[in-house]
């Protein structure tokens, strides 16, 4: 089934980087010098901070190759950093991509990998300055480090929020997770058959959101054009619940969200359904949804809600009031951050 | 023998974080806001660029934890970034750290890791300004970033160097890679015994180039204050060889270098005699030196020699003369770039 197969002993560590960077272009304005130095070279302008923001991706840690393609995986890679300059009210500009590569790869896999993150810097107009590569005697280790601009003191924080401000979410909640669901579903009956066709017929939305999230650069523009400016934001990648916990302690506040105003998707709720699983839970805890939570003052409500795809879920209290979410029923559960499993 | 262990799992992610980056302070003159949202947010000023460099540093291809303390392992971590800065002709000013961490470390594992790049980080005047911490079903995994700054226009590239130019390196060369072996010898000789003690007496100077070396900022300062620009210049992480390869080719150039101005310490040559292994290509090919290749003009050679640590090796010539190597007895040696092995 497989194209031509290349070993990377044939090419070695700089063929292979010079076959994965040809034809790289740089477009963003302050790309001085790019791939092939010890550091790159970035221009400084006045009126305007740098961001800087890291991400680690782990075979079998945050991805399975078995059902995720590696082209889509490139994208993602590079998206999840883009999404965090954006939630800083940010543009992303340069990426550096260091690969750790185990022996099972071959050039044509890692060119499939680089040309999704090729293709989401093509997207985001964003550049390829750097990066390391080298081999793994596990499986397949990708660190990505976004660089990116804002306007002067303009970085929005998460300790801005403030009592009485508006909590707002964009797009829905809870799809990537169910998307993760649904393709482990079909690995699990797929093993050992060699002819297995996977089942995603209705659901092509959330195996989508799992593969092939998008930062929400559009909404950034849109907030811009609006002259709103949140107080606080940042993105949704562990699940709602923790992300809104955070910035509550770091803005030294509480909050309360209704369960009635959290977004989910249609598919969202069916996949829930057929597997018996709590579809709030899922939007609340669920992760990797990539979708921007941010607070506005309260005067900025009707230009808020004028925005395709922002929902207004609830509002920031006192920090004495706590963290809940106020069920359809009119009881308030507290809201709680998912744990962390070393051994995720 | 031990101190008290702490299960990661105790901590979570955040309370791990929370732990290691305690006290952190911000020196850096650009460091606006470090750890603890979506990205850092770092100043930018007139006159300077920005440099960008990574390091991906992976078990058992780069460390063998038998033998190397986390602490000193965290150190060079760190320590190799600052160089590739430092060989742009620039400061480090500020690095992100990713850690993918496997269920065998403890909080306090990690806490001596992260206490040798503070370490560095404190040494150096760079700050830590984020990162991402996730399991590792496999070994460690440590990804660096560095951001570093330089006066406008004034980095310091590979392709810079010119047809007769001096060929300079600092320190000496090969000590680190003999400080490998011995450590390798050691750990083979430890094999299933539980009272050995490892016999480095006469050999400490290769162990510390091994395990804890420094980047050369003594010497950017002395070629400044010199007022010494090099035309292209580089860190030796690969060895001398291979770097030289690449300056020639990016520049452009040729070069010949002589077998006797070599630097090498004297107890390089002792272990290369004691192993039966040939000094010179240890020197040229061993690698993991972080010494700094830069060559200069002709007119600025009474100034360059003038620098303790400086050793003018050879010179540039043009292309098509190759790139050789002039040893002791007049024969022309072609230098070789060390091939690359994806089971490294």
């Amino acid at each position: 089934m497989e194209e031509k197969q290349t070993e990377i002993s044939q090419l070695g560590e700089f063929g292979l980087i010079d076959r994965l960077t040809a034809g790289l272009e740089y477009n963003s304005p302050n790309t001085v010098k790019g791939v092939g130095d010890d550091a790159a070279v970035l221009s400084q302008k006045t009126g305007l901070d740098t961001l800087v923001t890291t991400d680690l991706l782990l075979e079998n840690v945050h991805f399975d190759l078995t059902y995720v393609p590696l082209k889509h995986l490139g994208y993602k890679s590079a998206v999840v950093n883009f999404s965090d300059v954006y939630a800083m009210g940010g543009t992303p500009r340069q990426i550096t991509v260091s690969l750790g590569i185990s022996r099972r790869f071959t050039v044509e896999h890692i060119e499939a990998l680089y040309s999704g993150i090729r293709l989401a810097c093509q997207k985001y107009g964003v550049d390829i300055v750097g990066g390391d590569t080298c081999a793994s005697h596990q499986g397949l280790v990708i660190s990505i480090t976004c660089i990116g601009e804002v306007p002067q003191g303009e970085s929005i924080r998460r300790d801005g929020a403030r009592d009485t401000d508006l909590i707002c979410v964009t797009g829905d909640l809870g799809a990537a997770y169910m998307g993760l669901q649904l393709l482990e579903r079909e690995k699990t009956a797929s093993a050992g058959q060699s002819d297995f066709e996977p089942d995603f017929s209705g659901k092509e939305y959330l195996v989508e959101r799992q593969l092939k999230p998008e930062a929400r650069r559009d909404i950034i523009e849109e907030l811009h054009k609006a002259g709103i400016r949140p107080t606080a934001m940042m993105d949704i990648s562990d699940g709602l619940s923790s992300e809104l916990i955070h910035i509550c302690r770091q803005s030294d506040t509480g909050c309360r969200i209704y369960e009635e105003r959290i977004p989910i998707d249609y598919q969202t709720a069916v996949m829930a359904e057929e597997l018996n699983m709590n579809l709030v839970t899922a939007a609340l805890n669920g992760g990797e949804d990539y979708e921007l939570l941010f607070t506005v003052p309260l005067t900025d409500h009707d230009k808020v809600v004028a925005i395709k795809g922002v929902r207004v879920i609830g509002y920031i209290t006192k920090a004495g009031d706590g963290c809940a979410m106020v069920t359809r029923d009119g009881n308030e559960i507290p809201l709680k951050a998912q744990g962390w499993n070393p051994l995720a």
